[in-house]
C-alpha cells in the first residue's frame, strides 16, 4: 500500500495511540510524577511492540527508566538507532492554556497538548514510519529504538546508560526527530545545535529577613545585589562579559554566514509573531546568527522576597536565579561552567555570600552534509515536502547528541518536524496534523533511501 | 496598688488576653483572612471594654473595620488618643519559624509569635496601662482608642476614615506604641520616622514564554532586562539615581549628626547580629544615619520564569518586582512616586514594555522634643527604665503619623518598646516579657505626668 494511503486509513489509530501517551503527564522535572514516567515508558513499550519490534523492554537507569526496542532484519545489514524522549516540560503557567495541557484536543488542523510536538508527536512519526516499513516488508536494515525519560532535565542518567550498553546500542547512524524546520513551506534539516550550561545562583545577605525600614539603606539587599551581578554578565554590545568565554568559539565561516543570509527570513513578521517592538542581541550578527551560531545568556527564573499579593516591605535574606547559557560547537560546557562560577565569585561584593551550583550542560554538535544518512534524510524530506530541505544550524540544545558521538562514536541525523509556532516548552504547545503526516512519509522515504 | 505589684498579680491574665489576640491570624495582606480581621477587631472591642472603656465599638471603613473606644473623665480635661493596629504581616517563610507563628509560646523570657511585638504586644501595653489608671482612679484626662486593621498594607482606608470622623477623634495628642528602642538597656523615644513609597514593576518581553534555545541571543529576556533596570536605580556611591530624588531631602543638621554619633553603637556587633561581613550604604553617612535620616531603595520581592525544582530552560514572557523606597521628612511620597515612574519609563529599552504601579506611600514625620506630651513620655521612660531615654530618628515608616498631623492637626508621641532582636516582619518574631512589664509602667507614668 502507498504510504499516503496507509496514513489516511490508519490516522485515527495513530492519534488514539499518541493521545494515550499525551494523557500521561510525564514531567521529568517534578518528582511527584515518578509514577507517570513509568506508565509512559510502559505505554511506549507496548506501542513499539505493536508497531513491529521483535522485542521491547523497559531498562532501568540511575534515574527514570529507558525504553529499548529492536527489529533485526539481518546481521549484515546496517543499523539505524532511533532516539526520542518520552518526558515533557512542566505545563506552567496553566492559566495561559486554551485547553488542558494533558487532555489533547484537535482544533484548526492541529493537536493541542504538552508533548504534542516535543517529543511525543515527533517520536510517533518515527514509530509509525517504522510500522509501515515492517508491515509492507520494505525494511532492508535493522532498526533500534531508545526512548529516554530525562531529556528535559538534561539527561543526567543517559551517559552512564550509554557507557553500560555500548554493544546493545551499536548502530551506523542515530536518527532523532526532536528539532524544528524553518517553516511549514520551508523544510530544513538541522546540521548544528547549540550546547548548554545551566546554573542556580543563591545570594545570601542578612541571616534573616529584615525590616526594610529599620535596616534599609545600611544593609545590602540580596535581590538588589543579585540584579547588579546579573546585569554584569552581558555587556552593552550583547557580548557575554565572562573572561575567556569566547576563547573556543569559532567565528562563523564566511560561507556559512552567506548561506544563513540566503534563508528567507522576515524580521518584521518574526517580531510580530512574538509580540516585541525590537530585537536585541550581539552586535555584528544577524538575528538568525544570534539564535543559532552565537552563544546566549538567559535568566530562566528568578525569585526572592515577598512575591504574594499586596505590598509587604522586606529586606530579604536570600535571592535566587536559574541562569543558562547556550553554547556553540567547540565550547566545552564544563570549562564554561567553571569560567562562569569563577566570574560570579570574582564580582561578588563583600556584603553578600553567593553559591553557584552548576545544574547540567552539554556540548554543541555539527552533522556533515556528506554523511550518507544525511543524504537519505534529504531525499525523504524532498519527497514528502516537494522541495529540497535547507541545511541549517539551530539554536536549541540536545546535549546528548554530542554525547552519542563521544561515547558511542555514532553521528546523528536530526530529522525534526517542529515549527516555531508549535510553542514547545510554552503554554498551548501544538503540532500540525499535516506536518505529522508528511513527517511519517519523510521517514519512510529515509528508510527506503538508506536501505538502498 | 503600686503599678509593679499590679502587673505581677495580673500578668497571667494579661498574657491570656494577648495570646487570644495572637491566635487570630489577622493578616491584612491576604484576602482569605477577612474573617480573622473581624474576629480580631471584635476581640479588641471586648478587651477595651473590660479594661475600663465607657464604650467600645466596631466602626466600618472602606476596608477592614476599626475599633474605637473611649473613657471620658471630663469635657474640660485634655484628651489622649491611642492609636494601634490589629493586623499583622504574613508569616512566610513558615519553615524558618521555631514555633508556630500563631501559637504563642513563652521561651527564654520572651513571647514568640507573629504580632508578639508588632503590634498586638505593644498595643496591649497601652491597654493594660489604661486599665490600671482606670481601676486605681488615677486618670485625670480623657482617653480614646483607635485600632486599625490595615497598617501593614499601608492603611488604604484610614485617611477617608479620619476625614469622616474628625470630631470623634478630636484629641490633644496621639500616643502610639509601634516603634522600637535602641536597646533593652538603652531606652529611646522616636522623634522622626521615614516615609515610604512602594511600586510593583511588570516587564513584558515576548507575548509568551519562548524556548531559550530557539530564541535566546536574538530576543531580549525580560528578567535580564528587569535586573539591568533595577541595577540602575542605586549608583556606585549608594545614592539613588532618580533625577530630582534628593531635591527636597534636607541635609541632616550638624547638631543632629553629632547627637547620632553619640549613640552607643557597635558596628561589629550589628554586623554579627544580622550575619553579614560588610555593610553597604550611601557614601558619606554613618550606618545610623543611613538607616534613619537618609532615603533607601530596596527590592522587596522579585519573580519571573521557572522557579520550581530542577532546571527548566525558558526565555520567559514576563518578570516582576516589588520595590520600595524609604523617604525622609519633607520628601512628598506622591512626587517621589511620579519621579520613580518617570525614571523607569525613561530607561525602558525598546525591546520590552514596562508597567509601574504605585502601591502605597506615606510621608516622614518629626516630633518636637519640646512638646508637653513628649516630655511626659520622657518621664515615663525614665521611671520605668531608670534612665532618661535618648531622642532618636528611626528608619521605619508609619505613614499615617504624618496623616494624623495633616488631617487631624494632632502631633503624635511615639512610645515604642520594640527591640531590633524582636524580628518583626520576620520569622520568629518575639517580645521580651521584661520590656512588656516596663512598657506598661512607662505608659502609666506618662498618663500621670500628662494629667498633672
Amino acid at each position: 500500500m502507498d504510504i499516503r494511503q496507509y496514513i489516511q486509513e490508519n490516522e485515527p489509530r495513530f492519534l488514539d495511540e499518541l493521545f494515550s501517551l499525551i494523557r500521561i503527564p510525564s514531567i521529568s522535572a517534578l518528582p511527584e510524577h515518578k509514577d507517570d514516567m513509568l506508565a509512559c515508558a510502559e505505554r511506549w513499550r507496548q506501542l513499539l511492540l505493536e508497531a513491529g519490534a521483535d522485542e521491547a523492554m523497559i531498562m532501568p537507569s540511575e534515574g527514570n527508566p529507558l525504553v529499548y526496542a529492536e527489529k533485526r532484519v539481518s546481521p549484515e545489514a546496517p543499523t539505524v538507532l532511533v532516539y526520542a524522549h518520552y518526558d515533557v516540560m512542566p505545563a506552567e503557567p496553566l492559566e495561559l492554556w486554551n485547553s488542558k495541557p494533558f487532555e489533547p484536543e484537535i482544533r484548526d488542523g492541529r493537536i493541542w497538548a504538552r508533548g504534542a510536538d516535543d517529543d511525543k508527536g515527533q517520536a510517533m512519526i518515527q514509530v509509525k514510519a517504522f510500522e509501515y516499513m515492517v508491515r509492507e516488508g520494505l525494511l532492508r536494515h535493522n532498526v533500534k529504538f531508545i526512548f529516554e525519560g530525562e531529556e528535559e532535565i538534561g539527561s543526567p542518567s543517559l551517559n552512564a546508560f550509554l557507557k553500560a550498553h555500548q554493544e546493545l546500542l551499536k548502530a551506523d547512524v542515530i536518527l532523532v526527530s526532536d528539532t524544528s524546520m524553518l517553516g511549514a513551506d520551508l523544510p530544513s534539516l538541522t546540521t548544528g545545535l547549540r550546547g548548554l550550561a545551566y546554573w542556580e545562583i543563591e545570594v545570601t545577605g542578612p541571616n534573616r529577613d529584615l525590616h526594610s525600614g529599620h535596616f534599609g539603606g545600611a544593609v545590602a539587599n540580596p535581590i538588589n545585589t543579585l540584579c547588579e551581578m546579573l546585569a554584569k554578565i552581558v555587556d552593552e554590545d550583547g557580548r557575554i562579559a565572562i573572561p575567556h568565554f569566547y576563547d573556543d568559539v569559532e567565528d562563523v565561516p564566511a560561507a556559512e554566514r552567506e548561506m544563513i543570509a540566503r534563508i528567507p527570513f522576515d524580521e518584521e513578521k518574526y517580531k510580530k509573531a512574538i509580540g516585541v517592538k525590537a530585537l536585541k542581541g550581539e552586535k555584528g550578527y544577524s538575528t538568525l546568527e544570534r539564535n543559532s551560531c552565537r552563544p546566549s545568556f538567559d535568566v530562566c527564573g528568578i525569585w526572592g522576597g515577598y512575591t504574594g499579593e499586596g505590598s509587604k516591605t522586606v529586606l530579604p535574606s536570600k535571592a535566587y536565579a536559574k541562569v543558562s547559557s547556550r553554547l556553540v560547537p567547540h565550547q566545552d560546557h564544563e570549562k564554561i561552567s567553571r569560567l562562569f562560577v569563577d566570574y560570579i565569585q570574582s564580582i561578588v561584593p563583600e556584603y553578600v555570600e553567593v553559591k553557584v551550583t552548576p545544574m547540567h550542560g552539554g556540548e554543541g554538535y555539527v552533522c556533515p552534509i556528506t554523511l550518507p544518512a544525511y543524504q537519505a534524510a534529504e531525499k525523504g524530506f524532498t519527497k514528502a515536502f516537494g522541495q529540497k530541505p535547507l541545511a541549517v544550524r539551530r539554536g536549541g540544545s540536545i546535549p546528548i547528541i554530542s554525547d552519542f558521538e563521544r561515547i558511542l562514536g555514532i553521528k546523528t541525523v536530526l530529522m525534526g518536524f517542529g515549527l516555531e509556532s508549535d510553542a514547545i516548552h510554552s503554554p498551548n504547545e501544538n503540532f500540525s496534523l499535516d506536518i505529522f503526516r508528511k513527517g511519517i512519509e519523510a521517514v519512510v522515504e529515509f528508510h527506503k533511501a538508506f536501505g538502498a
